[in-house]
């Protein structure tokens, strides 16, 4: 509840009107209507809102945030409701106006000389690639949700995706962002600059910030020349340190050409071979390791070709590779990558749900952590398998942990908290993120405290102050929500993240 | 002057000797022995300092953080004191203490096979550049004062220089920070990881912020490889649009090789002829624009070279490219780096001196941006040379005013300010930045409030309330040292630069 102007107490009601009045009346939902924004796209976290709010651009957002400010009402924004990590779902109060950015999804300019794209939040991955490749440009993020998440989404969790290797992250593929403040504000960042030294990094802020600093509602982004040709190969590997060191020699042979460098263990590929048995496997699973690899060229295809020979064949006499399986055309590649996304997705579920990490370590300290955590789940848990793939090249790794063979999901599940830690704590002694591309959200927020420094979480705390002070913007995400900023509010854990770990209590 | 915890009053002898006590008397300079430090590299800045402390490690540096801020007493970092923008001179009040980073000057750690290298904030970026080389491995930073200034001063100014339109600026080249905070905490965000989102972006915060929201001790740094073979040469245009139009061209068909797009102007190559005679310029000085441009090969020599003639044998088959000189030898590659670094700056200071301006446009707006600007200079104070060249694949220019041939430069600069706002302000009309590479520090901080909205200032200001609440990180550079954070202390301007610009009183 809130005074209003002429001095009346309004409240949940009152603002509810104010946006049917701001927006429109089929732009506000409630009851029903509003169900399929409030369950993640899992279906594991469903929360409660007093509406759901559909702006059609900046302004309306702007005018809705100063509007649920009047209020003391919190916001959630939403783009395609693809998130890992719970930060769109608000939580169970009902407190909350949820703000979808949907209808915000319009290209706004494209600039092929200055190699920029303007667009709106809302507009779904796949479109904003569309719209590059139909003015003869390359939008490099991909991600398996591309269909339906948004570039806004994308921004506001910093997404990663198969290409990172190449072109960065989504803070690394934005030049300029609009963002509406906790204020009501509009901040102008649109700038097709790739050198602005004119003050604090904002635009790298609200990146990654989830929606807790600011609202994004628009972005420059940077294209890149399309390629002329692809390659594409699957390869194996006697160990996993065999893979590390042509990962080395592949970027040095390829330099920017490669792509793509998709780590899978012969446990991943052996449950496609046990599940999804309509997907080809074009090698023998006779080794541990094996990984898809991507080229692109900016010549052709036989200079890709060539290319390919030149460095996979030194590394096959090398005694790196041990065995290859190039892909000859479109559709061979279309193959390899749809083993790598859908049927090894596919082949997860099928076998059961299992526990899954999304972590990175240094790419030197790979090796070294693989081993140590299987040694740790075998010793604690017995027989559950470790089905590790993800982006080498980004030392990225997705570290499911699935069931035993004699066992069930629902027992592996009932140590769910322990596995967690014990895979997380690794990672942590590896020098590694317990969320690499996933983000925190609601999910890891609790976590941050056992491997984060308190001068790290106390920093973060600040930002959140100063951008937020009312804490309206999506509350106890990435942080937890608290009354104040005292640094005595937050968990005890030592200032030294290494030393906190050894001291821990389950290392 | 402050209170110590005994209750006496302690003053600025006090933290001198305090300070004596932490470093050692021979790194703690007064008088005569510390006005080296002074005075900016330029010499046209000088300021005051209580002393100049050279601590020689990062716990040093924090002891000294905690001992100024309880005396209140300032604090200015500094590297190697090369900065362009007066960021690291002190100011007149000889309140603060000059903080000295060069004795932290080691490498920590380099791993191979994870592409990265650990070194403390005063190392030279020469040393850097070495020690990645001594790997196997490129670090890609490179500017002109590559042999004086230090990583730590890169990273606080996100400098730029000649290879950012492959490999990025600063920001882009770091992946993990050691960070000095305001309250003498360390932040030990030294993490070798390429994905990491698990918070706020507090690397690239720190990053651009020139020692204003804390102090950049130690830095872990992005290595790439070694390209096997490197193309220079310099191509003649017709016209500048052939010159944007080469730059697309080039981009598609090098893709990541191009690793240099360096323009100069016939006036910039013809005050080199005039002054610098023992340069040689291979070309014929009939062409408007010139550029060197430089592709950097991961397969070889021969590969090189047939790209190259591919590539630039099309731009002149269309016409676009009207002469070019291809060096055939490592010396003649070198010649031409030295023809636009060496050569361009000494024909500058020979010429006498000039206005100087580092901009940034978008690339496609760069025609107009130079058409426009010479034409208002003409009509404004006559018969003036603007000296453009810089780094068109990032849409960078140096755009440097001399004086009338009939003129001397004494004329010229009593228009200083005047001229200063006829370029910013056509920069700013055609969507750029007034500082591209260079940074705010004192130099430019008070252009910003014409040239960015009071929505952004404000939220610049409240990062620098949160990180620096007590105002004593090198006070008064980026933003003015006001009392508190009240946006009514700030310059009126529109929230909307554009038209803050089109209605402004110069345009």
């Amino acid at each position: 509840m809130s005074t209003n102007t002429s001095g009346h107490i309004t409240g949940p009601a009152d603002l509810v009107t104010a946006l049917r009045h701001a927006l429109g009346d089929a732009h506000v939902l409630t009851g029903a209507d509003a169900a399929g924004y409030l369950t993640d796209q899992h279906g594991r976290l469903t929360g409660q809102a007093l509406a759901v709010a559909r702006p059609a651009d900046t302004a309306q957002v702007a005018q809705l945030v100063r509007l649920c400010r009047a209020h003391r009402t919190p916001i959630v924004a939403q783009g395609g409701n693809t998130g890992l990590m719970g930060g769109a779902t608000p939580d169970a109060s009902g407190h909350a106006v949820l703000l979808s950015l949907a209808r915000l999804n319009r290209v706004r300019a494209i600039d092929t000389d200055n190699d920029t794209l303007t667009v709106e939040a809302g507009a779904v991955l796949a479109h904003v690639q569309q719209a590059a490749r139909d003015a003869d440009r390359l939008f490099p993020l991909s991600l398996g949700s591309e269909g339906s998440c948004t570039i806004g989404g994308n921004l506001s969790t910093n997404a990663g995706g198969t290409q990172v290797l190449r072109y960065g992250n989504a803070r690394e593929l934005v030049l300029g962002l609009e963002v509406v403040t906790a204020e009501g504000d509009i901040w102008d960042g649109l700038r097709g600059l790739r050198k602005d030294n004119t003050g604090y990094a904002l635009r790298d802020l609200y990146v990654g910030s989830e929606g807790t600093l600011g609202i994004i509602t628009a972005a420059t982004l940077r294209l890149h020349p399309l390629p002329r040709a692809q390659h594409t190969a699957l390869l194996a590997f006697g160990c996993i340190r065999d893979a590390v060191a042509f990962l080395s020699q592949a970027r040095a042979g390829f330099g920017a050409s490669l792509t793509a460098f998709e780590l899978m263990s012969d446990t991943a590929l052996g449950l496609i071979a046990r599940h999804v048995p309509e997907q080809p496997i074009p090698l023998a699973l006779n080794a541990p390791w094996f990984a898809l690899i991507e080229l692109s060229d900016s010549e052709g295809e036989d200079h890709a070709r060539q290319r390919f020979e030149c460095v996979v064949g030194q590394a096959f006499e090398d005694g790196l590779v041990t065995d290859a399986a190039i892909a000859e055309s479109l559709q061979q590649s279309q193959a390899l990558w749809r083993l790598r996304d859908q049927a090894l997705g596919e082949a997860q579920r099928r076998d059961g749900r299992n526990i899954k990490h999304d972590v990175s370590v240094p790419i030197s300290r790979i090796p070294d952590f693989l081993a140590a955590t299987a040694a740790l789940l075998q010793a604690r848990f017995g027989a559950v398998r470790p089905v590790a793939f993800g982006h080498l090249g980004d030392g990225n790794l997705h570290y499911n942990v699935s069931h035993a063979p004699d066992s069930t999901p629902a027992q592996l599940f009932a140590q769910e908290d322990a596995i967690h830690e014990v895979v997380h704590d690794s990672v942590h002694a590896h020098g590694g993120s317990i969320s690499a591309e996933h983000g925190v959200g609601q999910t890891k927020r609790d976590l941050l405290p056992r491997y984060k420094s308190a001068v790290e979480l106390q920093l973060m705390r600040r930002l959140k102050q100063a951008f937020d002070p009312l804490g309206l913007l999506n509350p106890g995400k990435v942080l937890q929500a608290l009354p104040d900023d005292l640094p005595h509010d937050l968990p005890q854990v030592s200032p030294t993240p290494a030393a906190a770990f050894q001291e821990g209590p389950t290392p």
